[in-house]
């Protein structure tokens, strides 16, 4: 999985069976054509690797990580703890618990360590969320960015307006 | 409450009761010499006036809104709904459920419509998310806060370090 | 989706999937004659809409509003603050957590802003809670209103005796 | 404990030691001059006169009841399967579980029997939200009334406002 | 729905849609040969024959009473207001949050009023219980279940043991 | 611990810290002059004892057990599963989770294995309970219990009614 | 079921109906070589061989016990009251909340006897646990598991490095 | 904090605020004379010597780790994800949520990487967990050890035994 331009944001997550939830997010940005990297990084199987995938994430020109994880989630967190760009995390449910022992594991990190999390399964959130966090920079990239995401917004309203005529 | 520099972060909460959790956002964007602009914008008590601090906030030069509320928690939704900036959801717990419920009103947001949820209580994490936020952007002063960002992780370590000593 | 009377309870949901739950408040509000108004009016897709369908309402002859929304679910809350008509909240249970967190999102609201708040799902009752609260009033319509209602409960507890025998 | 003019809204309770969470109900309908009594009727302990209580409200003029009830909270819903009258459910928090058995024992009620629940020990929002049940009436003690929860609410948007200057 | 010989352990249940839940109850007590009767009692639709049915159920003959119930499950803690029978309550699994509301609506009753609750769909064990209260008592009959009882225990041990071979 | 006559309700706990909890249960048998014996068993610390205790139960003239117990509380279920006789479980809240898992632990017992559940905490219910299984008995104790049981809820009702007064 | 070997651990579950859950747990042992004995031995209905079975497992030459359970999931527990072994813990998920109260059932056990306990449904994980308490000896056979466990690791992040590619 | 012999057990926590809670794990290996070291090592602000301490925990003689943490508890995983040893995780109750987020943080780990887990605070079983998998060894010192807790579990039912006298 990859794209041709640099990718600005990376899309992890501790399992490819992670994939059918993650997949919004790459798709939310691919509407924003934000070009992103998609990779599978366990916090738990990959432990080394991972932490090299967080340490160089904004060497290698990420400005956003994207990371989801189910039951006891430690990779948003693991991410958060070694790298300096903003990481968002998705909680993905696994088979039991609907995904709020995957809420928890992600959202109740320690002072020092944030990680944006998003609603469980809530990846396509996930993809809009990095998209505002490039589109709140200063240079024109992030201008034209936030005129498009403004203008997502107005979409949303008409559709929605749409369907209460 | 004000900063003297345009501030780049708005700090608001539906009640200045909220004020004793979110301060520590304050402070965390101080350690930083990010300059914020705190406010009190109830949804529930003045919402015409949190559309419009919403809508406006990016125009007023703000790039990421901190927002923190409790129970029926919806100010950070509402926010969210209205600008194209970030929005950090800041889960204040209230007298009961130790604010789960506060964390479900943030955090569970529709597709659309994002909210970077942090813990409970957790308003430090917010700061430094916001700062995070602000040094994924690409003029030099994302760098140099990209370059604090990584000295203040180092003395985390450095301080947990010592203590296990 | 109309209603050919002036309409006195508008039923209001954030998306138009809510429907198949908020169908029950129409149809219990039907037999007893309550002339309805349907909409979709989402607080976070299109909030000034929203919020202007609130401040209108009782000018436009509405006496309550029934609302629906899930997860993070702002709707009832936000129309609550703009309205003094009384709001019936629905937690309408979407794809995890099984409606608890549409139920604490709803009724967990700040002192100042009540949302009268019924059971997951339970769009029916919210129709029903309509119909008391126009029965409450003082005139002749309120008086048959009651009447009925008083029948209606006399009817549950023959079919509920029925089915004993 | 009574008023002197004919109660308009009866403000019910399990017991008197739910008094100081119940209070707040009662002093929002003195804000807004609306009569009520208050008793304590126990579900448990005197279900005949609870049933007494709930046959006979309508008939005793009262238009709204106000029950407040902890832990298997079964007051708010057994009143309203003996009413007509729309039954506005407080849950008390007792010792344990912070409410959350009182919260799910008031608003969990079948199809047939709504109860309107507020927050937990959201006695005050209960009788705001019997305030605006009165105010939904269609004569002039309505319009007043309406006119005065509209102000309140302009008020509520003045003080909240200013504590944010 | 009846026994030949006087009943000694009344079944009830809100609706006749719980009965698929509370079939095993009386199956239970057919398997130790106690007459039962079976009844639909609804604490909400029909509230003053549930009354009547408690409190005479003492004089009819009835030594127990097993009532089921979901959501704010009120038969069994009402019941028990009224006779000063055991009443054993069944929390019944409605459509959503899998019967936790039916456990505490019918388990948190205050000091005065015991239910004696088993587990979410447990009417077996309620009737295995109530076989327990008649096999409590001084006369041959009581002695006799007793017995029963201890060979049905060695029974179960047996049946669990050959599983393991 | 003990009592003059032959007891008839035995009151066991895992720890004597669980005392201040459970007294209520001797209280409230000590009002109906009911014979009790109360002991420290551990279903942990000492199973052998607890087995002996639970199986010898019913032949040592006992006619009901109380158990209560924190936690992973396995004493209710495990003397459940030795003894004939009924066995009534009341959770005790520990330091954490607020009695939730005593709850859960008591009350979700497998088919085959009854324990009468009653609230977190709610000792007093579970002599009250004793006591009316007593009073289901077929003899003139019984039937004198089952007055005094009648009387005890007049009383209730008559305490509950002054207070609204 | 049996294995050739003198087994090492002991999987035990409460009823057969477990076995679907508990396989994975003696798999995992499989594909280490540990041998392993699999019985039915159910707390609750036949405590005594339940007894038995923990009193003797460490005389048998088991050094570790795995215990299924689920709902008021006694098994583990007891056991450790009664083994100087490390028993691991695997809560079962059953027909509802789960395997919420299977965990809490299983790991909040009081000082002085721990369960080792693994996710809900965690099998998999119980057997693995057992081969690195294996593993934690100090004999060859340990050596050389320790050494497989660390290949096992190696291999579980070669696959999931590969799926990343 | 250290010990003369070689250490067996590492005793671990997120910061030295855990001490408190942790303290009763060293403790408890005291009793046994089992040789510990103990240290702060925080997944979040030292993640690579965290790692390294995992990874090289079995070479310099550990034969188990005990990890307390709470909130998004990630240490008892992370280590056990780079250490064949057996982990022990401590779910250490923060400020809000009384453990929970803590217990579901460490307990759901992913199939591949095992936490034995103990209750939430449960540290002191978390160092008798520990002597109980060296006790689990098969030279003379775990047979010595395995006799002192079989001593020790009869201390118990004599200690528990006098409290019931």
């Amino acid at each position: 999985m990859s794209a041709h331009q640099d990718p600005q944001v990376g899309i992890v997550m501790g399992s490819d069976s992670d994939w059918p939830t993650m997949e919004a997010a790459a798709q939310a940005l691919a509407e924003f054509d934000v070009p992103v990297e998609v990779d599978v990084v366990s916090a738990h199987r990959m432990p080394t690797e991972m932490i090299t995938y967080g340490r160089t994430a904004h060497e290698r020109g990420l400005r956003t990580i994207i990371a989801g994880a189910g039951g006891a989630a430690h990779l948003p967190g693991m991410l958060a703890a070694v790298t300096p760009l903003p990481v968002i995390g998705v909680p993905v449910p696994l088979r039991h618990l609907d995904g709020m022992d995957s809420l928890l594991s992600i959202v109740q990190m320690p002072a020092g360590v944030p990680v944006a999390t998003v609603s469980i399964g809530g990846a396509r959130n996930a993809g809009l969320l990095a998209a505002r966090i490039l589109a709140a920079g200063t240079d024109d990239a992030a201008r034209d960015l936030r005129e498009r995401m403004l203008s997502f917004q107005a979409d949303l309203a008409e559709v929605a307006h749409a369907k209460g005529e």
